[in-house]
């Protein structure tokens, strides 16, 4: 790094067993802050038992991690030595079917919701539906009430049509905080290029994923692929829209995976690779960020647009995303127009 | 008012069948700031979605109210002429049997929360019990806990042993929000001396009620009367451990008499007095907080001590009650001994 002061590391996605092995991975790591997801399929009532975990942990490790609230807490995070934990929800099984239970989680710190997980949601479609009819009526009602309280609008595991209306309704930039270019590694859950267009135009952010299924080669996935597939994303849709969401389970057991997959929807195991794949040699733990940012490095990367993608990107997207009444106001991020590119 | 600026007036305890009608009649009765209940025996859920109905109310009202957090929006309801809401539990029917529901309803506002309310809880005794016992196990642990996050331990429908070792026990000063003088008007509900000095001693705030069953000849009580009781009250306790609780519960229908008694323990109509009384001529609603002070100028009180009472003193115990943290802190009130009387 350079410069006067240290630029901030941001994760925009992870899922990990935590513990304080983990919390010492994310200092040793210099990770300043964190986006958690704290429920996949879990309830209302369930999703506040995980906070309550939370919680414990934020009593038990306050030398290491602490509740993120505001872009500030980032900062806060880089003075005190510390990692803000932000939560986030992978679906909205959450809201149930309460609108009203968007602001009660926002209240509670949850910043980012994805409106649907690979299926059909009350919100929006999945990525692994046959059919996308696009957002749902109280899609349309949540959107709103997310702009209005600060909540991220997050399309990682949603299907096209949906994804690409979701940025048209959205008052604010949203995010697809978990994936890479469907073109460099053509599966469901990576994005086309119609997507990322249209996400960096509105001020969007895409976090890069480092999760195996997601990558070419899978976990023989090579640094400089990767590093090369950043680049090209940066000429898709700038450098100021593109971060990191590495998608990281550490020390998760391979149960884990059925829990994401099948959720309650289903009493079938959705066998195909139940369980987690090898991660690439050069990132398994939250101490491999160095690697990443050295990677870019070494595809050409400029110093300022490493930090760019490491978090400073995520960093300034959220300054405009997690407090009320700013959903008329600035875009976050730099659309793309005004970088001069695309 | 004199001085400066003026006086903040609070309402320590309310529960009223709340409209745009009765955020004016705050707002015309010079109320900065209330503690209203939002739950009884409503369990978690149930309590979330109460203050999803409030939510809503600060959405639509933005001008009347907003959501009180700190002792800071006491002072920032008064610079922008609106009502501040601080949250409160009745009962502890919303943590169910899980402390850290604890940390989460404080992270969603609430402020205040009785450890038992007319029968035994999990956590204490209630005044209608023919048996106290004391503190149980749970209770001990919550009282800890609600010392560590900020909130409030109200004892206002407690028995008298579990009163005194809810004081004991406590770290942080506590409260008897809503409640008259047992030697006034002997009923369970009113407290002995014995307990408003261990509350005073300790920096507790006791709130004076309104409510025609706590008040001597009910509906006919007369303001001098309910003022010399105060007066009374400022000897045993020093003027600055008390202040306003009025249990107003202005246009609420007869039914919710019966809620409040029976909630869900019994299947029988808890049938005495089972509708609300008539208030007093001189207080009908938030617009009579005016004729309470001028009552309290005719006994006698000088101006300063009228604005502790009808404010100031709640105000200087919220400052040190709220926010985590300060449960080794100071007493937020002075306590009985270092005023010198008793």
């Amino acid at each position: 790094m350079n410069g006067r002061s240290r630029a901030a590391v941001i994760d925009c996605l992870q899922y990990c067993n935590y513990s304080e092995e983990i919390f010492r991975d994310l200092r040793a790591g210099g990770v300043d802050a964190i986006h958690t997801t704290i429920s996949y399929h879990e309830d209302f009532r369930e999703t506040v038992d995980n906070i309550g975990r939370w919680n414990r942990w934020f009593e038990t490790y306050p030398d290491l991690i602490f509740a993120g609230r505001t872009a500030a807490d980032v900062r806060r995070a880089q003075a005190e030595g510390r990692t803000a934990v932000f939560f986030g929800l992978q679906n909205c099984s959450p809201i149930e079917d309460d609108i009203g239970l968007v602001e009660v989680l926002h209240t509670l710190g949850v910043r980012f919701m994805q409106l649907s997980y690979n299926n059909q949601s009350l919100l929006a479609t999945g990525c692994y539906e046959a059919n996308d009819p696009g957002i749902t009526r109280m899609g349309r009602e949540v959107i709103a009430e997310m702009n209005r309280v600060g909540m991220v609008i997050d399309m990682s595991h949603s299907a096209t049509r949906s994804t690409l209306e979701a940025i048209e309704l959205s008052r604010r930039p949203i995010a697809v905080t978990h994936a890479n270019l469907h073109e460099w590694h053509p599966v469901p859950r990576n994005k086309p290029v119609e997507v990322l267009k249209a996400l960096a135009e509105t001020g969007g952010m895409l976090g890069f994923s480092l999760y195996p299924h997601h990558l070419k080669d899978g976990s023989d996935c090579r640094l400089d692929s990767f590093c090369a597939m950043v680049a090209r994303a940066a000429e898709i849709m700038g450098v100021a829209n593109i971060g990191i969401g590495s998608d990281l389970c550490q020390n998760q057991p391979d149960d884990v995976v059925q829990w994401m997959r099948r959720g309650k929807w289903t009493k079938e195991p959705q066998t195909e690779r139940a369980a987690f794949p090898r991660q690439p040699e050069w990132f398994r733990s939250n101490r491999d960020f160095g690697k990443v940012a050295a990677g870019l490095a070494g595809v050409g990367f400029a110093q300022a647009d490493i930090d760019a993608v490491m978090g400073e990107n995520w960093l300034r997207f959220f300054e405009h995303s997690f407090t009320p009444g700013e959903e008329s106001g600035a875009p976050s991020a730099i659309p793309l127009a005004a970088q001069g590119r695309g």
